[in-house]
């Protein structure tokens, strides 16, 4: 981003922000952006910015694999993903520093929650540490690196549902922090240390997130391979079948994969390393086919990885289990891969396609599954049309429906990082540094 | 067995089976074997026999690891089984062969199904072969081998719910069509023919299939490591969630996986072998612990390549995982493995226990999953006793309790292999060769 701050003068005693203007150079559907921000000594600071969930075509790695270092989160494989747009799905967060501020606050949702939290505080560490460094022993800067920081975050999704919530999060809170303190260039090491995969999420449309081979894990940072305007075809269906909290939060699920799954470590030496050539080149030519069964075979080989753990792990249930039948079933009537899911920690499924066969899939989709009260709610995000079903493949493949097991079908795509919000209605933290809203 | 079989004389033109007294060498607590068995020249010859079900421990093969020829059934790594008693589970099979017979014919649970699939006649090849062999010129053989057969055969359980009851099936067709043709000895490797798996049921207790090497399957046989009286402390319990059909036949399925799943191959060349020799320590010194968490590694891992074929198997549902975690928690409460699940291909569960367990967790089991409507019919096969749940063992381990989701829990224990059957009424061919009563 090209921004530009205009710093704001207030009084040093009182938390009141201003506004300063940016400018950024971003895609033309994604929103200007804006930033309320106040830089004064001795004031609180506050800045607001969304960022894109990110949907994983293939090759988890951390929450989705392992890491091969806890503390640093570094993982043991590499890892692509692709980051869904946030006009459809996002995380909103407001940081604030101030003088007045008595301790790290930080609410998610709407709800305080412990900031003494180790990620939390090895994000502030992190961008305090490029702040010094920057500065240099610049004493004038605006804001003392000593300044209490509060942060409200909201999610427009479910939360720990396996939808890359915390990835999400962690880029959002880094990205704040950032702009805050004035640290600008590459962050996603910094995300990193919050959630893993959060450091896929600092960049737009198609990202690797390289294991890296130094044990400080400098190496292990995220890099685009290809920006969301790549692939303009490419459309993407998140079929939300629970909003429930998973039972086992990724993070500690994965560290016990890393001990106990003779299969995770084949699967991370041998397997992932050859995929990821392969599914690099997949997106390259656009080639729909390939990157679409590459992408199923390796959920699924996640999936596994999971199940071999021990005690097992289970982010499938039974209605993953049929949207994944569906999507076979519906490839193999047109006798070719023109679907593909993929399904992170949880049990919701991000379906990938073509925008010439979204309309004909969520029909199937609502066949298969329909939708039980909210019939007016069942789609949201981009526009989708009607289809007409043809006899043949709805007795082909829309067999045994489930009424209600979907909540709702999301249409999106590929989009860019993370955004700076212009609407000082969305900041989520008040002039006296606390929520000025609930979630 | 030591079997001595008395011919009986029969009108030769008339198909009416006549009894022939068996004596066998069989433990104390199987029933008194007898067959009905007419095998004079030009008549219809019978024979009765109840084959156990096996429960895989462990490292489960075929049907449940895939082969490495489907023509011979060769499984593409050894494995471990317990067979259980026919007290319990069986399946009661009736062989006959008659020159009035103008077909093979053939009925399982009292529907007839078509009884020139490759594998019903590859037994039936087999076993005349071996016959042949036998008999070398003695024209004056009792039974033509040219004669067509007619077969019954019923299960007192689920079929093709992943309780191997294509296995118990075919061994105990193998076993009846043996005796009809008078073949001794070896027969598992006849066995494996009709479906591999079936090799080990033709044993009692702790049987390990070899793979073998040979590329015609010779030494691909099964081999009694202990028998059933090995280990008396030994409880397991069935526990039946579906009697559903499953998705995808195993053996369908498993083909599938030995062709798309990398993760298969890694696991019957580097992990399989180093378990089947912790496995059989772990039966030989009867440790439970290392019995039961080897037992537990394992069936996640086979259910992991299942998920990891392309496209994906799925054998356990909701119900299934649940009892996973519940075997989890109530481990981990005691501090110790007491109970241990294995899952074949499908939904339902084998624990396996000691007995001073059998009657606690048989409790948490039945908070768990409240039955419906059968109370009474609940608890099936051997006696379980009472139990008074601690609160804090409630609190810790049954939480979230589904009504209904688990149909009966049955009490068994290892058992013997095939058995004749002493009793006339419970042969499933009437004089005619028809089936004499429906399932």
């Amino acid at each position: 981003m090209l921004c530009q701050a205009v710093p704001c003068s207030a009084d040093g005693q009182q938390a009141v922000p201003c506004h300063a203007k940016w400018c950024c150079a971003i895609p033309s559907d994604a929103m200007p952006c804006q930033a309320v921000l106040c830089c004064a000594k001795q004031c609180c600071a506050a800045h607001s910015g969304t960022v894109p969930w990110q949907a994983l075509p293939n090759l988890s790695t951390s929450p989705t694999g392992g890491k091969r270092d806890t503390d640093l989160i570094l993982p043991i494989n590499s890892s692509l993903s692709v980051t869904l747009h946030q006009d459809q799905l996002r995380t909103t967060t407001t940081a604030a520093a101030c003088h007045d501020f008595t301790e790290d606050r930080l609410w998610l949702n709407g709800e305080e929650v412990d900031a003494a939290q180790p990620r939390l505080q090895a994000c502030l560490r992190e961008v305090r540490r490029l702040a010094r460094k920057r500065r240099g022993d610049d004493a004038a800067a605006p804001l003392s690196l000593s300044y209490k920081v509060h942060v409200a975050s909201e999610n427009n999704f479910p939360t720990a549902a396996g939808l890359a919530s915390s990835a999400a999060g962690y880029a959002c809170l880094v990205s704040a922090l950032a702009r805050l303190y004035g640290v600008e260039g590459e962050l996603s090491e910094v995300a990193r240390r919050g959630s893993g995969s959060a450091c896929r999420s600092m960049l737009g449309g198609f990202v690797q997130w390289h294991r890296g081979e130094r044990p400080d894990g400098r190496d292990s940072v995220a890099q685009q391979l290809a920006p969301e305007t790549h692939w303009p075809e490419l459309s993407i269906l998140v079929l939300v079948v629970s909003g429930e909290k998973k039972a086992v939060g990724s993070t500690a699920g994965m560290q016990t994969s890393v001990d106990t799954s003779p299969l995770l470590k084949y699967r991370a030496e041998v397997v992932v390393p050859e995929r990821m050539t392969r599914m690099a080149r997949c997106i390259r030519d656009r080639d729909f086919e390939a990157f679409g069964q590459l992408t199923m075979q390796d959920s699924n080989q996640f999936h596994a990885t999971c199940l071999d753990t021990f005690p097992p792990i289970f982010y499938l249930n039974d209605i993953s289990q049929r949207i994944i039948a569906l999507v076979h079933r519906f490839n193999a009537h047109h006798g070719r891969t023109k679907v593909a899911y993929t399904f992170d920690a949880g049990p919701n499924a991000v379906v990938f396609m073509l925008e010439d066969t979204v309309d004909e899939f969520v029909e199937v989709v609502r066949r298969s599954f329909p939708p039980d009260s909210n019939g007016d709610q069942f789609l949201r995000g981009r526009p989708v049309g009607t289809a007409v079903l043809p006899e043949e493949l709805v007795s082909a493949v829309v067999v045994d429906p489930v009424p209600g097991a979907i909540r709702y079908v999301l249409h999106t795509k590929p989009g860019p990082g993370p955004q700076l919000l212009d609407d000082p209605s969305q900041h989520l933290l008040g002039p006296d540094g606390l929520p000025c809203r609930s979630a």
